[in-house]
């Protein structure tokens, strides 16, 4: 499994890597559980604050304890952890502590109680800052608090869900196309 | 250009195109104008209904255009169509008409006023079924009410957007990490 060696990261500049749309790893405690879920379905929605929307599933153990709490980390694998990534998505934290089940390493965050996933290129601390739209959108806006990254590689190879076990995995980035961009822009 | 024969595709399995997080173009009509503009902050939030969340700037000449007429077409890029991407996203439907200006064909819908860019591998015609979000979120809620898409190649090369001019191209779709899965959750 990868070990990313991480720094703090700008907060507003997450986007570099949810913008792409992996599949993340969301993680959560309450109540001196701690649990594991895989998530695809999320969007940027602001830099500063620097929000989150996603999609929680009512029936995920994930779905509870981070209502609760109102914390969460956003971690982001790469294609080394696809197959725990997949056989995460496919067992259930009411049944097994998944990151004993899954030998991964719980990293205390700093600035919320949910742990951070050692093995992952990159951790987002995150604040649930509007449960309004949970109960007719399963929708939860997140804020996230503190960021931390891996600096090489440069760009993570990410895993993007397409449905039916399907993953793209992430090609090459390219710059090749920045001199379209007005600078205001960029 | 790229030129795809299309297909009908149900609409509740756009998700195989939009979750893995591409790049999008939207195009819209209202009162005998049309626009484009490039998307990069959208995620699936249901199946049935074919429900899509975008986040739209108040800033963008879209966005009165979509919520005065309720509609769009999301459109799926792929990376031959790069250059032509970022360049709709560096100019404003106040001043041009884009489908001339980028020599994009304006394929008629069916069931939205709002044309289809031809050259895409993927065209979604959305309703905005949600406008309750605009105000606070720029959020738009969508639902896919009719899809389009190119069945060769099976996976397009989309593109993914990181911020600072930089995209990522999507590499190989793969189906190795399949048997992991619980055949309910496929």
């Amino acid at each position: 499994m990868p070990t990313y060696a991480k720094k703090d990261f700008p907060v507003e500049n997450v986007r570099r890597f949810l913008e792409p749309g992996p599949i993340v790893l969301v993680s959560s405690a309450w109540r001196g559980q701690r649990n594991i879920m895989t998530m695809g379905w999320h969007m940027i929605m602001e830099f500063q604050p620097s929000l989150v929307g996603c999609y929680i599933w009512d029936a995920n153990h994930s779905f509870e304890m981070i209502r609760r709490s109102r914390e969460c980390v956003i971690n982001v694998p790469t294609v080394e952890l696809a197959t725990t990534v997949v056989r995460i998505g496919n067992c259930s934290g009411r049944e097994v502590d998944k990151f004993a089940t899954f030998k991964l390493t719980a990293v205390p965050g700093e600035k919320v109680e949910a742990p951070l996933i050692g093995e992952c290129y990159a951790n987002f601390e995150c604040r649930l800052v509007d449960a309004s739209l949970i109960r007719k959108y399963s929708l939860f806006i997140l804020e996230v608090v503190k960021a931390h990254a891996a600096t090489s590689p440069k760009f993570p190879r990410t895993i993007h869900y397409r449905g039916d076990g399907l993953f793209m995995i992430a090609g090459p980035t390219v710059g090749r196309y920045r001199r379209w961009f007005k600078p205001e822009n960029l």
